[in-house]
């Protein structure tokens, strides 16, 4: 048994200028921008949204730019395995998360709990 | 004197099966979906999400598969000035909506107030 839903959504901008880039999306929607708190998160600007709803964050990317959305797990392995039976095939892994991509052709990524009321509020899944 | 917000998010799909598409995306997320109400919500299936969350809508498209934002608000053309100005740029008309494209790249649509808290919640713009 494991748990997941929608986490939230990552605004990848293909840009040198992660901070102008998250300035325009920060004032596109009206939310303030924070920082990344350390290193591992240097490619992210998080939008800040209201208490519980799904994170939006803007990323510094190689690829074309794009949105993506992720799903959060407990378990990501079996949320991994759980898409997969449902037509999602796996991309790559890359630090604690991985890349999917949805039979209807966007990439997504399945990531660990970012939210506090995960527990509460996520879906169940039985093997 | 005008008001935004992010409004929601929509998962385009290439695909001639909205439905199937939308079967993938409300499974994968553990969201209900809710049929389009009449014909010109035809090309869409709604996922439900808690209320006063965005939106998230499966869409039938026929360029490539994405995902885009929508950013509601109650002067579409005051808004899609405001975003001007922002440097984002204007693509199309689309019924009551306009597709623009962000300095970073991203297609996005300014779309009419979609939700029963925007008055509340929205954020206010002075000229």
């Amino acid at each position: 048994m494991h748990k997941s839903r929608l986490g939230g959504f990552i605004i990848d901008c293909q840009t040198d200028d992660l901070d102008a880039a998250a300035r325009f999306w920060g004032a596109a929607l009206g939310a303030e921008t924070e920082s990344a708190a350390d290193a591992k998160e240097a490619l992210y600007r998080t939008l800040r949204t209201a208490p519980g709803e799904p994170h939006v964050q803007v990323q510094q990317v190689r690829h074309e730019s794009r949105v993506h959305l992720d799903i959060e797990a407990d378990d990501v392995a079996a949320e991994v395995g759980r898409l997969e039976q449902l037509g999602a095939r796996r991309i790559a892994a890359v630090a604690d998360w991985v890349v999917m991509q949805a039979p209807t052709g966007q990439r997504f990524c399945v990531v660990r709990v970012q939210r506090a009321d995960f527990a509460a509020k996520a879906n169940t899944w039985r093997p």
